[in-house]
């Protein structure tokens, strides 16, 4: 009757869809949070306290069959120090990784992948150099740690940008990266079980608008089969030298037939909440069959899928769900400017319908949002 | 931030898989049940609470946006009471036919449904009445309230069986149900908007096993066309005459290429369970979204699937999970004979495939169970 204890760190619309996935399997969640009412809480016990204290963590981790967190932010010394009492999936490592935008770019070199030229920037005499090594603007600037969605980022479209986006972020440590013409934006999402077998999703096309995820499809249309193979190939050897346990997402830029490595999300990713309704197993239940060390699900797709996230308001719901094949998702959260509050999915049977569908639904998304 | 809060009236694993389903469209939950601890206090509020008792049922259905239940053995008063204040979506009167096998078989005579040949018994003489009247033996004595999953129902092969049977359910008034020698059974899962729209699922095929269902695979295998159609009217007559909001199925068996109507059930049913992975909108879901005022989801099978009972035990989790297709729903409950503590779902891209599954799978389940 008592099963499992998950533990998760951060307790968002992430963890909450974790607990969605994770009751049928007859898993209980306690997630930790620094908000209280924070989304999860409609899933499981909410102990409210900061990630970095240790009396939180252990509150949160008591009896835990395994730890797992739903957000990179989490410090890699908070897995350290759960680690030393529990099975935390996945590990500091992935965490350190992720968290410094030049190791991850490093690791990417390290491991043969493709990434935009990139070089690390530590002062404003760097900076010029920087420009010279990735050669030349426009480029974006960004803090090696933190920001996300679009934080702690400037382009450099010429020189003259340089001084203003030093002002900006000189004094974090920051990598310059070459600003890529893309074809468009791609994540692969995969997921290692603990016996080290890794499945991938189908690769997933991605819009982002502000630095913010606004649309997802997947199977990613008219895709190569070639890059659905380097994308598995690439995630795959990611998730071997993390020796990482559960789902890892690589954010991608398709360019010219090939593929760039931008950025490894070591969780759940918001361009897999499609697959709880377009593939044969959720990102969320395969993260949780992984890290409890059962036999993981079926990656494949069940049709083209649509996701469209509801970004400070939510549209209206009825209105949403009359169009044919969507599922609403409510996070629960309060509305905010330029805060994910749900995602509409949208599935058809084919690309065609797919788009009739979409072009219907973006009408009853309010143009503010 | 604060979303509709759904009052159910009780809390067993179908009110879970209700929470399940509504907490993404922004649903809260509060569950009546006599039980502490009853599956559903994993996804909402629990108040623990006898189903008869005003008091118990006004603070379950305090400032609720509307009630429903999850067990058609609520009392039909129970429902008026309530009432007076909330919308109680299905009413009383879907209870009030249902709770009485005689009612709910008039019903179906009265719209014009056929159904096995059936006799009041109010005595012992009318006992020997009724057994002529549907046409002799074999047949079913039932008590015409209470009684599921086999119970309550003395199967009379000879004359001889009448005094036992007598002598065991004699006192409660009775129904005599001729028993049909049917090719099999099914069930049509059907659910009705606030508009009055219906939608109903493919059929289902069910196999039960002491009274108790064991298997249903849908949809329903080499099902004529003409007896889906006939099942969806059936199903359609039915939700309008009782002015039935959300789920609702009938079992029905087929006999020589015609379906006859068995019982109905008002209310999400364990037969539909293999919606919430098979069907483009589950059950649960789709009887939400009806008894809010909200569009219905689809309602197409995405394949073959069928739903394997889990009774008195649980099979090993990840012995099933490696049969690919498999999804777990474990209940949460403690283990007891002949109870239902899960179900596994299988899914396929053909009834072939879907039946090598289901050997595979089947070699899994414990016998005992």
């Amino acid at each position: 009757m008592a099963g499992d204890l998950v533990t998760v760190l951060g307790g968002g619309q992430l963890g909450r869809m974790l607990g969605l996935a994770g009751i049928p399997l007859g898993l209980r969640f306690r997630f930790l949070d620094p908000v209280a009412g924070a989304p999860a809480a409609a899933v499981g016990e909410l102990v409210v306290g900061d990630l970095a204290d240790e009396t939180a963590l252990a509150a949160a981790a008591r009896d835990a069959t395994v730890v797992t967190y739903e957000w990179e932010g989490v410090p890699a010394a908070a897995a350290r120090f759960l680690a030393t009492e529990f099975p935390v999936r996945p590990g500091a490592r992935s965490l350190e990784v992720s968290q410094d935008r030049l190791t991850e770019k490093e690791t990417f070199r390290r491991l043969g992948i493709d990434t935009p030229a990139f070089a690390a920037v530590d002062d404003r005499a760097g900076l010029t150099n920087a420009v010279a090594e990735v050669g030349g603007l426009p480029a974006v600037l960004k803090t090696r740690r933190g920001g996300y969605d679009g934080k702690g980022q400037r382009v450099l479209q010429t020189d003259a940008d340089l001084d203003d986006a030093w002002a900006d972020l000189g004094g974090a440590p920051l990598i310059l990266e070459s600003l890529v013409p893309f074809d468009r934006e791609l994540s692969v999402l995969a997921v290692r079980g603990l016996d080290g077998v890794v499945a991938c999703w189908p690769l997933v096309e991605n819009r982002h608008e502000g630095g913010i995820l606004r649309m997802s499809r997947a199977p990613a249309p008219d895709l190569a089969p070639s890059l659905q193979r380097a994308g598995e190939e690439l995630a795959g050897r990611v998730l071997s030298d993390l020796d990482h346990f559960g789902v890892l997402a690589v954010e991608l830029f398709e360019v010219g037939g090939r593929l760039l490595a931008n950025e490894i999300a070591p969780r759940v990713h918001n361009s897999g909440h499609w697959t709880i309704e377009g593939a044969g197993t959720s990102q969320f239940e395969n993260h949780l069959r992984a890290i409890l060390g059962l036999p993981l699900g079926s990656t494949a797709a069940r049709g083209p899928t649509a996701m469209l996230n509801c970004i400070g308001e939510l549209p209206d719901r009825a209105a949403v769900l009359a169009v044919p094949g969507t599922h609403f998702h409510d996070y629960g959260k309060a509305p905010r400017p330029g805060r994910k509050l749900g995602h509409v999915t949208v599935t058809a049977t084919d690309f065609d319908e797919l788009t009739a569908r979409l072009a219907v639904l973006g009408e009853r998304f309010s143009p503010a949002a």
